[in-house]
């Protein structure tokens, strides 16, 4: 039996989503991801849509699922086909005491807070917390188109000093 | 207003989870990740724990909490004081119809999946899924202490095929 786990590698964060479209523009415009590929699961009826902070996107399908399971840090988008017109449909953001609470969020690394949050209030983002607000003021929380919470965190490899 | 996002990084994914020293046990032992560090919120009475494969822990904390907001793909952990000595209590893991899906899973890549899968079991980890099971045969599902979903997921850089 192996026992040895020096291999092993964290991959993605599943999240499902309701609209698709709206989930990629906002990871790759809003965020900054790149779009790595999508795989149909027809059986399913459903579509899976990866996402990552890579330098660049291999152009074979072949390549860029290498990619999407392999690399660290990858957003896992499910998409459960027709979800997107169901007017009342939602999904549960994990942070909702009223449903029960469980999954947080996912966080992002800027370079920069206070201009990473400039502009995203210029492009309309929408805030659970700005870094003004609340206790921690190193930290921002926005909120993705499923609701889904955002933390925006400046690398203390660029700030020169840690948010906690 | 800066709108280069080059510099910009997944960080972490965030779980809520009932007992502390239960959840570190499963990351580090069963999943071969490093405890890096724990921070403690007093105002809030919770307590955040991160664990991440890496090569190495740093010795002091303030160099432990630059490698928890610097590296990709760290498991942040918020432990609620006292919900471990409550019997009832228990987290969604976003995987349950009647209090709402949402989150679906974390996934961790390994070098061999039928080892892999063959220690985990041996382990008694709780599977949701075997290899052997369903219609994809790439991949397993096991439960975290909380039920969270881990997927586990042969490495295409390893294995030399794609799950997909």
């Amino acid at each position: 039996m192996a026992t040895d786990t020096s291999k092993y590698s964290f991959n993605h964060t599943m999240l499902r989503v309701k609209d698709p479209q709206a989930s990629v523009k906002f990871y790759t415009e809003i965020l900054g991801m790149k779009y790595i590929t999508k795989h149909d699961l027809p059986d399913a009826k459903a579509t899976l849509y990866f996402l990552a902070f890579v330098d660049a996107v291999p152009e074979s399908q072949k390549e860029k699922l290498k990619l999407a399971f392999s690399h660290s840090g990858v957003i896992e988008l499910l998409h459960n086909w027709g979800t997107e017109n169901q007017p009342d449909f939602s999904y549960n953001n994990g942070n909702k005491d009223d449903v029960g609470r469980g999954f947080g969020h996912t966080s992002v690394l800027v370079d920069d807070l206070k201009e990473a949050c400039k502009r995203l209030e210029t492009l309309g983002v929408k805030f659970h917390k700005k870094p003004t607000e609340g206790g921690i003021h190193t930290v921002a929380f926005i909120a993705d188109p499923d609701d889904y919470w955002v933390e925006i965190i400046g690398n203390p490899l660029y700030t020169g000093e840690n948010p906690l």
